[in-house]
């Protein structure tokens, strides 16, 4: 028991931290009133009236009489798809007032297994960044249709579970559940024996499937595309999670939905999912989020509560965070505004400490001394070439009509496309001008040399190639191009560098941002990977692609889960039947 | 896995049993919509529209249009304060619609220690209620001012704490955590560390002082007076339990005030603590509370929340019981009317089964043959005689001034009065035309032969004794009468049946029931029972007694812990200074 806590409390002894003259956000009662919190170590001593906290030694911060929430939770970030370290990424994210996040690790698992995804815990440790560990139930997700560096199955999640920092599992997918896949049926055992959480990935689950995965205890999810998948969840007894991603911004008309249904707000969170660092530098996080919510109409409290109370619950740790209370951690904001325009986090403090003051942010963590299984993960069996890339046309055949895969502009989901391409010399071309390009994906952990082919539009790239190591769920080289010559320069480029993406136009390296940690990350801070991001996106897109993101769309383009169509190192993936198809339909000419 | 489950959730399979044709009341959302409940085994399979999952072999009810709700839990209640044994108290509550209880059984504590707890909770096994257990912090309440039975150290509850059922610690004393109380702290640190819930014994507390409470750990509490303490729980994370007890009906004085504040009610329930079997029989159990809260302007939903989903909270439990979801219990109640008027439990299902229908209950469980570590469980050290009780006056005092302890007539909290009496023989003697009347508390474990010895007032009982083996917080004789002699010879009667309560006059026992199980409990049905007590409490009101209640208000004046006096057999007790004070204050003549 810590009893100078307990001291605190009653005013025996004065507190560390005060933080007076506010307006206390109460995300228990929905209230608001005029109050302060006092803090004693990392955590909440007082709440209230907390004058009598104050003595010799305590810090005191004038609110100024700005509202004082509870710091902000993200119960569903993947932290590598900023592309961003971990301890730039805790810089990032606690600068606009997230304290805690709920997190999988799941594409460092992909790529270094559970080992990989310890070195970046043990990375974070030294940040302000209170992060759980939510073990991935499935690396990598198609373990049939792709290659992977790290692979999970029943065994190492129940080692996984067994972590103190692990809340549960993650990413259960609801197919898989109606499949009855036996390692996942395993998992859900074990956490439910533990009484850990199962968070769910159910797209598409309505209805007697979404009965199913409920029943099989999954109690969050955040895969609802629209208000009404919301509402099933949350009737559900789900904690349904509105996402704004940066792939996908469903997060307005979700919650114009649940505020014109008038339901009970108690199991609905937001959380981010996927966030690009150019939306961190630039926009924000949740408190972005909070604002997109306002401005859809979510009372203020209500969506406090989606990034605090709410998202605690979704974990059942509104015990530990969450919310400002005694007992609490001492994870708390002062915000300005109530209203999107003008809604602003100015001062942050993480478990009893400020790191954030009206806006500057006061912590900078070392770059870490990356564990040697996290670094040097991009190895080729087979060299790669030109030939690497060509897909060879029916024997004698001029012209074949092929399945192209287009991305939609807004989201990397994939639809299918017919063309009529022309064969050259045995091998069948791309064709820019109906935007049809060259993609593959080149296994690169030196187990079996794999590439994948197939052909992509939707990009309207012209020339040149873009290369990427990060592509869900394998993270295996995705590349993309006009020409197999540089795509071959690209992809044996960021082999050279071990990771990271690149643009190649004749045989020339425009741009490259490398990625060391994984071939996943970079060490930069979020402002500066989010410069070279721009370097790289306006060299593409002066060549003519309209996809701002194009390498978070691209890495997408790889996951087997994501219908309909898809490329992985072993080959082209129809996403709907779960099988490989020859992406040549028949011979034309 | 309970794949079974799953393929009824599917429609694979059909489900045992539906209840269709319903109104749901969604305790999530806070919506109502037509459709039903779908059960496979003990669990719910489906909700809403489960046509689908009726096929051949699936029992099918017809709801009529009602509405369906969760079964009802109480997340504090003491079965022992209905005087019946486990099993017919199952029965009783089941009648009423409640289907979970989450208890201490710190009064079996008391007498027998954890062995006699666990007698219970295995007798309780073949019933359907299900009851999760939560461990006395501290038993007895005061080991320094009386003698018990069982006694608890951190020891046997961290014990305890490993038991399945065991979901945390119970009544954990505010007083005791300002104290600092080494066992006490040591507990909550058990349960800080194995995730289970602190739940508190918090009155008086406030400000500074709930602060600290809050700070160790306790997240639900069930001491609450009036609506501002519920408020302030609320406001400060605590799950606040509204309370309707036998003892103290403050349940409606406290929605008043909540539904007025217009605060979220996401953290109230609504629990009775002491629940007598007259009430039980007679008013019912959750089912009278809803009306009370609805006569008291709760709307619908927010009262069906409060004693499902919140009470469900207030543990924990959200993902086991509370709500109509698939996964969940199969706790089911087909409800009619939502007012107070109307509002009635026609049907009940507890884990599938159904025990009620149409307001008839379908279960009777025999009559548990008891573990003999709960029976014969009162021995006397030394012979009780009418010389036991006498309190010797001052030498050669004929008139003394004494404090003579008064129950309030509607809660059994005791204030000073104080009178003069005369003395004969060197003996103080009661007087009943100033309604001063003997009492005295006898030690039954055949530990000490303790006899702790008072006046009380309140009661206007006009002649003979009444004396019952049931006491707070330490379960001896309390016995309080107009003449020693009739209160040797109750006492000795109830050591006689080994316990149970009696009433007697010129030397005769007028009235007995016997309370094998502890002394504490009886093994008839609540209807019998009630039926009994009625005869007892007809004989005492006859003799003038103004509380109808009379040995659930004497089980409180041994308890010294409420304000603020007390009889134990160590002696009379000032409360609020834990010290035994002598009653004669002076010599008048």
């Amino acid at each position: 028991m810590d009893t100078k806590l307990l001291d605190v409390a009653t005013g025996k002894v004065p507190a560390d931290a005060v933080i007076a003259n506010g307006k206390i956000v109460n995300v228990y009662t929905g209230e608001i009133y005029d109050g302060g919190v006092a803090i004693c170590g990392n955590t909440i001593a007082a709440v209230g009236d907390v004058d009598y906290c104050i003595g010799e030694g305590t810090t005191v911060t004038d609110a100024g009489g700005n509202y004082i929430t509870p710091g902000f939770i993200d119960a569903h970030i993947h932290p590598e798809s900023s592309d961003l370290s971990i301890r730039p990424f805790a810089e990032a994210v606690l600068a606009h007032g997230t304290t805690s996040i709920m997190t999988d690790l799941h594409e460092i698992g992909v790529v270094s297994g559970l080992e990989g995804i310890e070195a970046i815990i043990e990375e974070n440790e030294i940040t302000d960044l209170n992060m759980y560990f939510v073990v991935p139930s499935h690396v990598p997700f198609s373990p049939m249709l792709e290659t992977s560096g790290g692979a999970f199955n029943a065994e190492i999640i129940k080692k996984a579970l067994e972590r103190e920092d692990a809340i549960g599992i993650s990413e259960v997918v609801g197919h898989y559940i109606l499949a009855g896949f036996p390692d996942l049926m395993e998992s859900l055992d074990t956490v439910k024996a533990s009484g850990q959480i199962a968070a769910g990935h159910l797209p598409d689950m309505k209805g007697p499937a979404m009965n199913a995965c409920l029943a099989a205890g999954v109690s969050n999810d955040h895969e609802a595309l629209d208000g009404p998948e919301i509402v099933e969840r949350m009737r559900g007894g789900c904690c349904a999670m509105l996402r704004e991603s940066s792939a996908a911004r469903t997060l307005a008309d979700q919650v114009k939905y649940v505020v014109e249904s008038g339901v009970d707000t108690t199991y609905a969170s937001i959380v981010s999912d996927d966030l690009h660092c150019i939306d961190l530098a630039r926009t924000g996080h949740l408190d972005h989020h909070i604002k997109v919510a306002l401005e859809a109409g979510l009372p203020f409290v209500k969506a406090i509560q989606m990034v605090t109370l709410n998202a605690a619950r979704a974990f059942e740790l509104e015990r530990s965070i969450g919310g400002l209370a005694p007992g609490k951690r001492a994870d708390v904001n002062i915000v300005a505004g109530d209203t999107a325009e003008t809604f602003e986090v100015k001062s942050t403090w993480a478990a009893g400490k400020q790191v954030l003051d009206n806006g500057e942010l006061l912590v900078h963590y070392p770059v870490a001394e990356h564990k040697p299984c996290i670094l040097n993960t991009c190895t080729l069996l087979n060299p790669i070439t030109p030939d690497s890339f060509k897909i060879a046309a029916p024997e004698g055949a001029s012209k074949v009509k092929v399945k192209c895969m287009d991305t939609l502009p807004w989201i990397p989901i994939t639809q299918p496309r017919e063309v009529e391409l022309a064969c050259v010399d045995g091998y069948v071309q791309c064709d820019v001008a109906q935007d049809v390009l060259y993609i593959a994906q080149v296994e690169r952990y030196g187990k079996n040399g794999n590439v994948g082919k197939a052909f992509m539009g939707g990009f309207h790239l012209a020339s040149g190639a873009i290369a990427s190591s990060v592509g869900h769920d394998n993270h295996n080289i995705i590349v993309m191009g006009t020409n197999f010559e540089d795509m071959a320069v690209a992809v044996n480029h960021l082999v050279d560098i071990q990771g990271g993406q690149c643009f190649v136009e004749n045989g020339e390296v425009v741009k490259d941002i490398p990625y060391p940690v994984c071939g996943l990350l970079s060490d930069l801070s979020c402002e500066e990977l989010a410069a070279e991001k721009d370097e790289l996106n306006a060299a593409l897109a002066a060549r003519g692609c309209i996809i701002p993101i194009t390498c978070m769309f691209l890495s997408f383009i790889c996951l087997a889960a994501l219908p309909t169509l898809a490329i992985t190192d072993h080959g082209f993936i129809n996403v709907l039947t779960m099988q490989i198809e020859d992406p040549i339909l028949e011979v034309v000419e």
